[in-house]
């Protein structure tokens, strides 16, 4: 039985809840009928008979509402059923006994648009601790009581933890709102448009996901005028500003809870009478109450809770209301598993009312249109909730790959997999991630090999979806786990190979429209080489070798011109015998196919 | 028998080499004979037969050589022996059964004199790091690499350190030279003549006390020009500075022993070909090596190496003379006890040939007069070594009584037998302390009672010896062990109650010549005051009501006339029954003895 979900099925992918999918298969055996069913989730939803005609089948779906499908195909003959699915490492089909079936995937989403200035972004993500400090002096705005400082920029972060490793004190480089206005030169000739900045909202800790203060910027990082500033000097130089969402939780040392008193406010946990009091989940009041991952400094809020939610969504100066009206144009929504599919909604609704040109992005780890959290399937992407997620499977994937622990082909499936499985706009508006605050640094990933770390890069800035860079990783940062992720920036000691590589990289991008806006295509020309064709009016075929051995590869069919990402000038291939030297790559427009 | 020490013999308390004792006993039992019988360790040195008058014995003992003896008395009668020996609780003789005679002290030494700058100064104690910050923006000079800044002045000082306990990052506030440079002037004011610094050579650490380089002030406290100009604008002031001497062990990072490879030196942990190999005791090169009570950061050294001697002592540039010979006024030595008694007299020798006017203050936690250590008893105030040593029974004995866990008449026993063991000059060089780095503040010992406090101060500051202020405790600070003793001084949050107290007090004493110089006579009136007289031409009274009583108490013979800390006129008492307020204290000029 022939079938490919990625070409026998019209329009490839996920299809809109206006489209009439069809889908045609071969065979030769000779199957009195085959059924397609369709799930949702365990539930049959859907069986019809294909039409046949002699080998081919055909079939024109229905439309469908929103939502993950899933289907395989059960075949008649002899009066017994065979049951075929998806093969896991490509899109064929395959046979299954009945209660295996590895079932297809087809995502139905409502269509919406992502902003173009988002989706044809490049994003610069900054821990604002870490990035720059700027007072000239280095002096450090606002330190908090009982904190640290580290002594010089380049220190090593570590945290300071009693014997049980609960933190016990909080370490700051300086980092400010004030170092990322003065660096925006610096941000906008690396070629970047979009910051993506860690939280800024008044916060205990250097990373500030345990939010003091959602209305406030934290004094260590500025006030609201530096913000204000930050969003006017990066509007001037086409840089767009995101900051972090963070509604699954609050700080203990917060003005709505205020464990310790350190605000004027009434907070939940001084008073059963606080305003703040059902934000929270006591199971014994005041000292046992729900909080994140079993971590007490971060006690849990009931996102559906009506005053919690007038707070953050719809008060007239809400904290989405408070900060988009100041001009940011999106937020990151933080652990968005652990948020409620009704909260994402209401806030993405009225996100675009207010700016029908800003972005909701979500933090999710694995794919997102299939995401299962508390035994619910996520809808992230089905057009009510998020434009786009953080795509840590890019990572995983290239990592994989680079290092030799799949083939170029397997890479291929997992690429198409979410090609397939995500809406268009979403696959586009990915974010292609090689680092970030929560991961090693893609160089230390690799080994420190930078060679294979350029690759991956020019992977990222080359591929469809959105680069997201992790600051300082273009600068030659490495560092294993949080804290060694989370090093300062290392100002006039960067790695300037790295540096260059990156400037060039991201600067080809973004000169190339069809890398920004084009479909992808991926070749399979050998285990070690990965390459995928752009394409809109124009191609641009990429190949990357990651082996150890110089690679000789034909390209058929094809007339091609190398081009290169700093500026050297165009060559006209004389054949397509090509050679790929030992983790290398090269990049070339084809003029025309033969 | 009757015989007390304090009283029936002549001269009163430690001898010279060239004074000639006289000792006379009562006794109304008929003895054939008694016996004076005089040891030096374990050794019988002398036996002599008092001269018997009736009830009266007496005897002119010979010179004795410098050393501690012990004496104790045997009376004959009917051909038995029976022993007599010191009263634990006074001067008073006891009887003793042969094997367990509590012996009378007698001290014999070289008579040397101590600069009266010292011996009628006031001494203060700074602790570097912690005392202030001359740089106006609160920049940290040359910051050292993998450190940590408080983030405020104010903050609480914490070890960062693993769960082994082991320190893995030091911590700073920032304070420097230039700060106390600063604060001269508040210093003066204070009355303030001497200032003792905890050490200042260039160290990992924030208390120096891990030596880096004897011959550099720490970056972060300043330079040299600093530490001159700190001189120079110190004696303008009429004020000293004496410096903190760790000869018995350096830091592992240091040019000496340079385990980290930090500086240019080849050290001893380098190489066994390096210069100061011969400094310290390996037991298995280069990582077993003997180290201060067993911290591996502090690698003992062997004084009496003559590389290392040369080097501290004897070397045209050695260490004492490079300082000295910038003004620098005396040593105080770090953990006198673990110095050997040749190194110490060395050192002393020097230090004299080089400035006269200069001071031997040494570590001792006990009665320096006979303490022991490592089995030799040790001869600090004899003569060639120290000239005074940190008088931490004064503390003790302060303590316990102010807080009720002895009597008046206790602590007059406790301070009779210090005054009685140390030579003249040791005693009145006795540096009185109430709390140092290495001690709980004393407001915490004393349970936070600032009444108490004042009568510990204006003891100090009326006692014989030199007061010894550790900064901070004038201006309130609080706090039990290390870390917490070594918070910063809280400019701008004194509190001023015991501010003004200690200006007052130290004030006082420096205005009163007979405080500064005079003997002590001690009093007793009631279990609950102390009171004694220094006396020189003049003579002043001081009476201290420890209790939560007032008190009522008749002083006779004498009349007096009320003099106040604060520049109160003095007042002429009528009549000599004299109330003191709970937890008071009143002062006297005894006007005449009627």
């Amino acid at each position: 039985m022939n079938y490919n979900s990625w070409f026998d099925k019209e329009p490839f992918g996920a299809i809109t809840i206006n489209d009439n999918a069809k889908i045609k298969l071969k065979s030769y055996e000779d199957f009195e009928k085959i059924d397609l069913v369709f799930y949702k989730g365990f539930d049959e939803i859907l069986r019809v008979e294909l039409e046949k005609n002699i080998y081919d089948y055909n079939i024109t779906l229905p439309k469908f509402s929103d939502g993950i499908y899933n289907y395989h195909f059960e075949a008649y003959i002899n009066g017994n059923v065979r049951f075929f699915g998806k093969n896991e490492f490509n899109g064929n089909i395959k046979e299954f006994s009945k209660d295996f079936i590895n079932k297809y995937q087809l995502t139905v989403y409502k269509k919406v648009e992502v902003p173009n200035w988002y989706k044809e972004g490049v994003m610069y993500n900054i821990f604002v601790d870490r990035f720059n400090n700027g007072n000239k002096s280095g002096k450090i705005n606002s330190p908090k009581k009982n904190s640290f400082i580290y002594a010089n920029w380049s220190d090593e972060p570590m945290y300071i933890k009693d014997n049980n490793g609960n933190i016990i004190r909080w370490d700051f480089f300086g980092g400010n709102l004030k170092g990322v206005i003065e660096k925006l030169n610096y941000l906008s000739k690396l070629g970047v448009s979009i910051i993506y900045l860690n939280p800024v909202f008044e916060a205990r800790s250097n990373h500030k996901y345990d939010t003091g203060n959602y209305k406030k910027v934290d004094p260590m990082f500025g006030d609201e005028e530096t913000l204000k500033e930050l969003i006017e000097k990066a509007d001037k130089k086409g840089i767009k500003i995101i900051l972090d969402g963070v509604f699954s939780h609050t700080g203990v040392d917060s003005i709505y809870f205020n464990k310790f008193n350190n605000y004027n406010e009434i907070g939940a946990y001084n008073s059963e009478e606080s305003k703040y009091f059902n934000w929270y989940k006591f199971k014994n009041y005041p000292n046992e109450y729900e909080c994140w991952w079993g971590i007490n400094d971060l006690p849990n809020v009931d996102e559906m809770n009506e005053s919690y939610r007038n707070y953050i969504i719809y008060d007239k100066d809400s904290v989405l209301n408070k900060w988009i009206s100041m001009g940011i144009k999106g937020f990151r929504l933080d652990v968005a598993d652990e948020l409620p599919t009704q909260f994402i909604r209401e806030f993405k609704k009225r996100l675009k009312e207010v700016d029908s040109d800003s972005v909701l992005v979500g933090e999710v780890w694995e794919d997102a249109s299939n995401k299962v959290s508390y035994g619910e399937t996520r809808t992230y992407l089905l057009g009510e909730e998020l434009d786009s997620v953080m795509g840590y499977p890019f990572r995983n994937n290239m990592v994989y790959f680079l290092k030799g622990h799949i083939s170029s082909s397997d890479l291929v499936n997992r690429f198409m997999t979410i090609k397939e499985n995500y809406p268009k706009e979403a696959f586009k508006s990915n974010l292609n991630i090689l680092s970030s605050h929560d991961t090693t640094r893609i160089l230390t990933e690799l080994d420190n090999d930078k060679e294979l770390v350029k690759l991956a890069v020019l992977t990222q800035m080359t591929f469809e979806g959105v680069p997201y860079i992790y600051y300082g990783d273009e600068a030659g940062l490495f560092g294993g786990n949080d804290p060694e992720n989370r090093k300062t920036y290392p100002w006039k000691n960067e790695d300037t190979e790295t540096l260059n590589f990156y400037k060039n990289a991201v600067n080809f991008r973004n000169k190339n429209e069809t890398l920004k806006i084009g479909d992808t295509e991926f070749l399979y020309n050998d285990d070690d080489i990965f390459s995928f064709i752009r394409k809109d009016e124009k191609e641009i075929l990429v190949l990357i070798n990651r082996s150890n051995e110089d690679k000789n590869i034909e390209i058929k069919d094809k007339v091609l011109e190398e081009i290169f990402i700093d500026n050297k000038n165009k060559i006209k291939i004389q054949n397509n015998n090509i050679l790929l030297n030992k983790k290398s790559y090269r990049i070339f427009n084809v003029l025309k196919k033969l």
